[in-house]
């Protein structure tokens, strides 16, 4: 089996509830195999049996090895689940001669295949949702090696799509008053500062936090993406501090800054059913209605990219951006625990706010942002708005980017603006404190500098 | 304007809880027209600036003429709406030489009209979905003087059928412990036996009743479709009992039998968009959860086209049914009060009885049941179990069923066959009761008992 | 029977859930009289019958007729239910002997009657606290022509006031989500201005008006005490215009003013425990949260007293606040319809502004305000704020002030000090123009007016 | 500080919602004693100033140091707190002279100490109910050292009883939905077999597993006594088996017993006002509506003074209770991990189970029960029903009782009947079982058995 058991709590629970009767009648064949379940769930009858035969589809789905799964995919791709071609065709045909709204409904209605009818009937069993999800997730890792399989990666997003279409989701507030079983779902899915036990997540639930998560109706106990966001007094410079397990844990009067210091997507069969900007902009609008005076909101986010961008640069590039001396000092931080040399680090820490900024705000590849954060932040409509130098001093921060974080500040003022000058015209906002960073990057060229 | 103010309570609802803000900011040129409106949403910045340009064009809609409703459904079918006929063409083409899952994935995304991301979009704005189904509506009431609207149509009712999923409905008990803006609904809603005002009501919600409704997540206050049952000791043999307002309302001891005496839709915007049958089956097993001892599930139904279907039965048609004798006193019955005459009712009760199993049971109009009502019962797995003689005496159960009521039975393990005959051979499950008097029908040719 | 049906709603909502079966199993010998299961619920074993033995007892208590309400009461006086007099007796002589924290403990132990611990136990039952306010409001109607029953008045409200500790009590808003059970006890309650139907209690909860109540947490359909409040763009003066029912109920857009034009107890079992004057300040504090632009916090009232008062003055104190002439003309507000002679209004309107003036603010009776409804807002240290000429037109209001209605504001920052200034020292908060009118008033004596 | 931090949570959360800005108003003068404010809030003014004086009492309370705490409740002793003497007394002789309900009344009235007034006002405040349980808990903790000060928690206890009357008392289920801050609540509170962490939580909270609870209305996140429950299949022998962390942890299709395996009280403060009986009735009560085929619920209970009253046995009882030479097996089971032979168990099997039975069944001080837990499940009218060798291993398990475990059966029928034939008459509720193991007892007499 590939897909692990998180992904079927959802199922499981409504069972629980509603679905055990249901079992309890239908399952006394337990060797048929699924296709023709599928098969006879398209029928006349199947549609009337309600919701059991799809129930029985999804648990026996749960039980398929491996290969079994794979197997499925490929019985899906069959012609008994796609329209028949001579009606395709013709409705083409019509379409092409007289081109119109209403040749085009014909011929989307004839092309549409079956397997999304499937798909919509299996949708009608109790945890229908959570098990189409889950087949999404074994299918994009079969994808790979399996491109073939690619149109039914298509029906199921086309469906996901719609049916997790942002405006059916809602905002939630998570804390300590959350129910434990979404709570435990938090430690599993942080994907960026991992939580490790509950007295962690306790600590990231504490008075002077927030974390906030998309919900969908059809799954009440089960976080789409969540953002987690630390109220201080001005700005948060290091994750290592904000990660701090203390016990002072009480809002500080005078907070005024919310820093969004990390945000992970949860379930893997909605991948590329993205809802993050959304998040953070209702998150900033729950924030304002709390009757606190926080005016600053920004991230404290890595820089995943930046060290191995400097790494693969063209040694000719590099010399136009850091001396030959700097470059030196830059080796030197392969070394170990080189952050404790106070020296080395007087030296490089100019340089690699210097190189920062460039990384972020110039560099492109195929015109498109090298950072896969600045590039969902700037997307969004943010601003770059600072660099922390050791911000993040933990192993994976170092290795990936010399241990600096960057703020990106979203001011909703702002924000539409940005976007569209980010996504029209590759414009990006950016403080002052970068722009003069930026200067001093275009000044860099070792022929000016090292004279 | 041509959609009521009901349909928008929904809208109305969100917006005083979460886009007044939104609102304030934007409706600044309240003469923009809406397609231009419609036009950006479909652009990057347009999906940028979130769900603020959706609301506005749900507002603006709203306040649109008869007229400017009818202009803007045009303007919806134009080009700009609609994909590049070559592009779709090119997919067409590339299916019809290499037809497969892939090239019809391909040729679906090329075809799909424009029209469904803008619906989604706005979909997206507090109430959208609200508005949609007002859009429908207000389309459906175009249609039969605007056919080209049609595709219009078909994308709406695409959209609303993948959202409306059965899957996301959830079934809710109405009592007198409901908001009154719900139960406000069922008195407006009410299209079988008028709710009049919240006396009757109220009767209809005491403790010897039931009244559930589906509920979509997005439309907390808004029932779908609902339907009201009496539970009572034996079966109900009239509607004007059921309906009787005594203050008499404590659930029997000994109440065996659970009648379902109306079902009606809520919203005309989702017509087509069918539920009905997944609610009568999911209360049968709401009310099996409660404890009580109700064994006998059936409805008490209008047979709606009877009388106009006697009407007008072809003379020769006529003479094989009923005798000449029996053909006078049914003609007596246009007579105003006729039930009050003791003698007429004593002989035309065993001919109506036999006409009425005859219309349900035999006749046919292009293979399809003559009875919208009977077509929907048996559709779902019940059999036709008894008729009742002046079962509904009210001016409109005289007028179209000389009085005649039905009582269809559901019973679970007979539904999913009952069904299957139905729907593939046309053969209707009957009681034993009906059966007999079917063949008293078969026997009533005039020259065998006219003797 | 004594008690209304009404108060025993709560009673019969909870045993539907919990206590049907408890019942069915003990109601088998109905003719036991229940003072002797009072008894039993006293024993140890009664205690172990838990909620059984209560709840029977509650539901006989239901069915006593008049005479038999009477004759429980009466049993209830009995020794059985009375302490030892030699245990209190002898703890009262250990206590005059050694006066202290102790020995008053044991005195207080002693002297506590069973019946308290009677009425405990009947708590226990489902439903319990709503029978005890039932038995109260029975016992409070049979007080007046049974005063030998005022100890066991004393026990319950002991009891009642313990339970229902203001402290327990949680605000709700009322409007049109609430649900159709909680409704109908408004407009079952209401006690100052009628609420007739539906659509008259519905224009009441429309956009632009707020209605809170007081809760119990045992008793969730049913509030405590509700009050009525008016947003309006400048102050309320006129009654007839709040309650008028014309459909323009949007908020308005410039609304500064609450006016709280009507507060209504509902359980007359809970008379003598008073919360009124903490529900209008919760009331005041939740309409700040919610964003509204409101700045004036005031009622709009009624002087039930003060036409009363006017007639039953002596004569020599009339001619001290009134000329003749005045006197003449007030006597002509004897006729129907006056307030449809203008002329006749112009005179009038300064003189009965200003004996309102007198009569709120100088007239006493035993040290007391006069009117009630003055005597309950500064006592919650409001001030008198304005008086209005034909505020109040109907039938009622004409008989009991000559139509004369007041404004009493609620300013926070002055509650406490005009609370202990009224109830200190008798000092009544009053605005300039209240002040002003007394001026008038105190120039008023004929001798020096009329020459 | 006396109060650990655990009893204010409710407290605090309250303030966060609404006391805040209270505090925010008064805290002015942080260093005025406890006592004169006490004083100020029993004045009028006192009262209007609602909740922010209360509430101000409770935040200083909790920051005493422990000798302040105890000056504080000495402070409480002092006269102010008290009636005058010479109004107590002369009730007390009106009522010597005419006894009867009304003088009773009066002199009720006159004896009440104005510290039960304070309380009440106290608890008007936001939390305050938590700040008065937590007053009482570190009164409980003065007492054995100062017992003067037991008239303050006659007062404390007499309004908390009235407060925690089990009537507002609901029954909630905690599983792994429930918020995680009442969860954490049962790991701090487990008092008889303790819970090792989130894990081990989760474990006991799994789908054969049952948790229930006593809530409060004004406590909602805070249990006040907790029962756990284990459904399996047959009789559960040992508690090990119960508590084991293996991840099978599916309801057993055939589970048809629900042990009862730890029952915990969460509030010190609340000592005394017991409700454990009547949630073990109610759980069953909530047991059975579940729709699973329990027949069976008992305990697996601790023996907590078995071996210590084998110890502590006159050698003369001994010899009537046991042979020499079981003497001499029991004294070797002073050995540690004695249960790992095989042998001994064997021989000493059969004698514990003896004693234990004559333990539980016959054995008595002072006319009570001599063990804990049997009196208190004899009481609720549970029957003693079977006896486990080694059904617990722990090292608490071994040196309390040589391991011995003892199911308590409720069987709803006999519960009434039990009860009242322990208390009145001192009869004990058996099953044969342990009936046949007493008769084994009184023959086991030396001078028979030993030849």
């Amino acid at each position: 089996m590939i897909s692990g058991p998180k992904l079927f709590h959802g199922i499981w629970e409504s069972i629980a509830n509603r679905g055990r009767d249901l079992l309890a009648k239908r399952l006394v064949v337990p060797e048929t195999p699924l296709i023709p379940m599928c098969r006879e769930l398209l029928t006349e009858r199947g549609e009337a049996s309600g919701m059991a035969l799809g129930l029985e589809i999804a648990v026996r789905y749960q039980r398929l090895t491996a290969a079994q799964t794979e197997g499925f995919f490929q019985s899906l791709l069959g012609k008994e689940f796609l329209p028949e071609p001579a009606i395709v065709n013709a409705a083409a045909e019509d379409y092409r001669e007289h081109p119109g709204s209403e040749t085009l409904a014909t011929l989307v209605a004839a092309a549409e295949p079956l397997r999304q009818e499937l798909f919509r009937r299996i949708n009608l069993a109790p945890g229908g949702t959570g098990i189409l999800i889950a087949m999404r997730s074994d299918l994009l890792r079969l994808l790979p090696t399996h491109p073939e399989l690619k149109p039914i990666d298509a029906d199921l997003r086309h469906l996901l799509a719609s049916w997790f279409n942002r405006g059916f989701l809602h905002v939630g507030r998570i804390d300590w008053k959350t129910p434990a079983m979404v709570l435990e779902k938090l430690i599993e899915y942080e994907a960026v500062h991992e939580i490790e036990g509950w007295d962690d997540l306790r600590r990231r639930l504490a008075d002077d936090r927030r974390c906030f998560a998309f919900f969908h109706p059809l799954l009440p106990q089960q976080p789409l993406i969540f953002i987690e966001i630390a109220l201080t007094h001005g700005t948060a410079s290091s994750i290592q501090k904000l990660l701090d397990r203390s016990p002072k844990t009480q809002l500080p009067a005078d907070a005024d800054t919310a820093t969004f210091y990390s945000i992970s997507n949860c379930l893997e069969g909605l991948r590329g059913i993205s809802f993050g900007n959304f998040l953070i902009k209702q998150v900033i609008a729950e924030l304002k209605t709390e009757g606190l005076k926080i005016r600053t909101f920004e991230t404290l986010s890595p820089m995943p990219g930046f060290r191995e961008w400097w790494k693969r640069l063209p040694e000719k590039r590099r010399d136009t951006l850091a001396t030959a001396r700097e470059q030196d000092f830059l080796q030197a931080l392969e070394a170990r625990d080189w952050h404790q040399n106070a020296q080395l680090c007087a030296f490089v820490k100019p340089v690699l706010l210097r190189l920062g900024a460039q990384y972020l705000m110039r560099e492109r590849a195929g015109g498109r942002t090298l950072d896969a954060v600045a590039a969902f932040h700037l997307g969004n409509g943010a601003a770059v708005e600072r660099l922390h130098f050791l911000g993040d001093r933990s192993e994976k921060g170092m290795s990936r980017s010399f241990g600096l974080m960057v703020n990106y500040s979203y001011r909703s003022s702002r924000l539409e603006r940005n976007h569209e000058d980010y996504v029209k015209h590759g414009r990006i906002a950016a403080s002052s404190e970068i722009k003069a960073l930026l200067q001093k990057a275009s000044l860099g060229s070792p022929s000016v500098q090292e004279k």
